[in-house]
């Protein structure tokens, strides 16, 4: 499987302000390359920190990249993925809306009726590790599903944990021209962190776009 | 007064990890390029808990960038200026040693025995602010004193403080080719951080420089 990470972040390496209100950092340019980045996808992943604030769709705005999904015998939508050990994913959010098929990874610490009732709003359980999500093994039950390339849009505890299990390929980073500030804001990568061996990357291409730059670094 | 920021990066926007154990992110081209702006500054300014963490003389490297300064009339090296609301900066600090004039800005609430152990070590002391040193009203007194090229070394707290008074006027950051994480983790900007009005920059420059990338932005 190949995991992409992507993300957008403020010159000063924030996803978002302290309050975790999304911001506008990117422009119509990046929307694009994001949604192209979806499109050749097979599943978009969040962890459930994300959802909870942004409730996102994680579907693809371009209706001519639907069509050509389509045509070429897939599904309209990539499928989404939430990493949830506890479950707490609403049932009403949109990731659990009928536009693609939506996994929900789970750890056994997940109440069992926060389950069954995701599993009644229509999301594909995948349930693996005790009191947090084992990604490894729930990425190797996706791989089995059929999705071959993943995607990963956030939030930074979700993609710290990726990095930390080696599981992560590629890294793409839009940095905007904003300065958000604030030792409590989320960023690129939160959870413990490292302390001594950190990730080595390898910067693949950078290329302006928008206001700002992309940088696509090779892990 | 013309104020720069400079500072090296992880790709996920970190200064050091959460232990603030100084990191090698950048390499020898990027070192050479922020000696190269330290030679063209009248002063080099950190924030205290740099100092403390760190200990750096912020002098020059390259013999002949100091033989060039004095044969243009300045100091060998820049100034030095430790923002140091509370006097906290050891007297033993590298900063403090003989190469050059070195600037202390302390707060009303810096204790006296700290201020005066500060000046006999050497120090010019820079008084402004009631708990916290006021940093408008700081740089105004290092203006005056000839300092009209500022450059600021770090760390995320005097960043943020710099940007949360309108005081910077360019932002250059090595972004590096490792991965940090941790919620903890000092950042580029840290302080309280902004939750509306957040400073737009321009991307000025982009360049690639040892295994990263140097994004010049204007504020």
């Amino acid at each position: 499987m190949h995991v992409l990470v992507n993300a957008a972040i403020s010159a000063d390496g924030k996803l978002s302000s302290r309050r975790r209100e999304q911001i506008a950092i990117s422009g119509p340019e990046d929307f694009d390359r994001v949604d192209r980045v979806r499109a050749d996808s097979d599943a978009v992943m969040v962890g459930v920190g994300t959802v909870l604030a942004d409730d996102p769709s994680l579907t693809l705005d371009a209706p001519e990249r639907r069509e050509r999904r389509i045509e070429s015998g897939k599904s309209a939508n990539p499928a989404r993925v939430v990493a949830d050990s506890r479950a707490r994913t609403p049932t009403d959010a949109r990731v659990l809306d009928d536009e693609a098929t939506t996994y929900v990874l789970v750890a056994d610490a997940a109440p069992a009726e926060r389950v069954a009732a995701l599993r009644s709003a229509g999301a594909e359980i995948v349930r693996a590790g005790e009191d947090r999500v084992a990604l490894p093994a729930a990425l190797e039950q996706l791989e089995a599903a059929g999705i071959d390339r993943l995607m990963v849009e956030g939030g930074g505890e979700l993609i710290f944990s990726l990095f930390e299990d080696g599981l992560v390929d590629e890294l793409s980073v839009f940095v905007g021209p904003k300065l958000i500030g604030g030792r409590d804001a989320p960023t690129l990568a939160d959870g413990e962190g490292f302390v001594e061996e950190f990730p080595a990357l390898t910067l693949e291409d950078v290329e302006r776009l928008d206001d700002g730059v992309v940088l696509t670094w090779i892990a």
